[in-house]
């Protein structure tokens, strides 16, 4: 890779509250000199080019520069103003960048722009791991679905019913903190929210923390002293039937028949680019069932169970998965693979 | 490794048809020199440190020669006369070891012959991964226990009941077929016999093929078409019911009210130092529970079934497993591990 963008992509990665908008990185390069350089850090807030030109020494030292930025930069006005705009207005000559924004607000309008205005414009269509969800969200108008388990190397995620296991070690938890990190909401099943109890938070406190969804019947039925309320992210309910209570500020209720691709549907609508769906078993069944599972992650534990609850429980559909993708964190083992139909 | 011994270890891996006796390499070095080596073939036939010896030009050249061994010599009347008296009588000077034989008709025996004659003796102490059978029967008094299954990323090692289910890929066949050439006995409960109607038989003829062993209720209610009984390589039933039918010559019907741990101290009377249990998955919960299970060999093809047969159905006792080895089989995976206590 050519080394100013290898820099830009580092830079890109310093972007952690970025949400809905892409990890983005900037470099500008004069003379085969590493001028300044710059990322985009929160959502709402400064683009990565915006941010390497405010890093620059003297405005004036853009004039004649190039420009590496790891995504086609932006034509129109969001929560700031466009980014071509101002790489014409401070003299940008050439800029170069890793692919296209396959946002179709932007995708190619910004390069357009550019050259429109003399801006010669190269795109390097280099493929990288930067914004996956963001990139499949454009390109597929849904979420990307991912469904993660933990199970024992007999196929179990609970050995006795209605109680919860812990089955993985502490690595494979610090593991799955970074996946909720990564997901704009985290979804459980009715029975998996009403045994297991869980607070579905991240450890560290995050600006855009993933919503918490729990798909149930009836919303009535939730005992409001329950884990999930001790915290303010927001929650949502997807429940039959509507709330006859007051809820807490944090938490909507949606009321319809729902399915897996219903739900998906109305992420959609919100703008919702990833769902991390983490149990339990027949929810899952049931997004499998829907051909509603872009990624499959497991994580498996080195015990066995002999009985209990298998992992993934009730009829899906026949998908077909990648070579897997295998991470050893100590003694257990993670396992991701992507449906490739 | 000292280099000598390195290349006793690579003759060692040469021997395929040993069978119960243990894979050993020799090497004869003077004056920093090889002069031949040698490995045990075939069971029944010469020792490494023999076929050594044979491979000189002229057998006087062993005199004040040292031989590099993996294992030590043996010292007593087998299948053929005693290796340490051979070692004294064509004047080796010193031996070299890399471990002492777990067997305890030799174990310190061969290394104190050789002391007694005059002939130095260096014990590497060695750890090495050949005769893992072998040295596991010999220290444990029974077999070494292997079960072994393949399932989907959810656990299920079937997808209808009854009927067989192709789980993996090519690659984990041929591993599996590795993984019977290795066993003395390969074990098969009764409904994976009736299901499968397997042949339990390796690819490449054997001059010691596995014994193939079913467990089964009553012997008389098996099928003398199934495949087993294509084949001339030696079965064993276990059965509550003596056989009321003249069966073929290569079948034994041993007849008790079997139990896992019934059934491992009869193939250890046997001397059959290793046992592949292949299914299904009660009786792999069986031995589990009687904790018969040395290493667990799990292939893990990446598909999803949701219903199904679970891998291991039934209580098991609480063991515990040591970090898994991997082994990427193209898109299918292969987990090895070792039970800790």
């Amino acid at each position: 890779m050519n080394r100013f963008m290898k820099l830009a992509f580092t830079e890109a990665r310093k972007g952690k509250d970025t949400w809905k908008n892409p990890q983005v990185g900037a470099v500008i390069v004069k003379n085969q000199q590493v001028l300044s350089s710059g990322h985009h850090e929160t959502y709402g807030r400064n683009h990565a080019e915006i941010n390497a030109l405010k890093h620059l020494s003297d405005i004036s030292q853009a004039e004649g520069a190039t420009l590496y930025v790891t995504l086609e930069p932006c034509s129109h006005f969001g929560k700031t103003p466009p980014c071509v705009q101002r790489i014409v207005e401070v003299g940008i000559k050439k800029v170069v960048i890793a692919e296209t924004d396959p946002n179709p607000i932007v995708s190619g309008n910004g390069i357009k722009y550019l050259e429109d205005h003399g801006v010669q414009v190269e795109n390097l269509q280099q493929k990288n791991d930067l914004n996956v969800a963001y990139r499949f969200f454009h390109q597929h108008k849904r979420p990307l679905v991912t469904i993660k388990y933990a199970m024992t190397l007999d196929g179990k995620v609970n050995q006795t019913k209605g109680v919860r296991s812990m089955i993985t070690n502490q690595e494979v938890f610090s593991d799955t903190q970074e996946l909720r990190r990564q997901s704009q909401v985290i979804l459980v099943g009715e029975n998996t929210f009403k045994v297991d109890d869980p607070k579905l938070t991240v450890r560290e406190k995050e600006k855009f923390p993933p919503i918490r969804a729990v798909v149930i019947r009836d919303v009535n039925s939730v005992d409001l002293k329950m884990q999930i309320f001790q915290t303010n992210e927001p929650i949502y309910f997807f429940s039959q039937e509507k709330s006859q209570r007051e809820l807490p500020e944090n938490v909507q209720v949606f009321v319809d028949e729902w399915t897996p691709t219903k739900i998906v549907q109305k992420l959609t609508e919100l703008g919702m680019q990833s769902l991390l769906v983490e149990g339990g078993s027949h929810i899952q069944a049931d997004f499998l069932k829907e051909k509603l599972c872009d990624r499959l992650i497991v994580y498996l534990a080195n015990k066995v169970f002999g009985q209990g609850l298998p992992a993934i429980n009730g009829p899906v559909a026949n998908l077909k998965f990648s070579k897997p993708e295998i991470l050893l964190l100590a003694d257990n083992l993670k396992i991701t693979t992507w449906r490739l139909d």
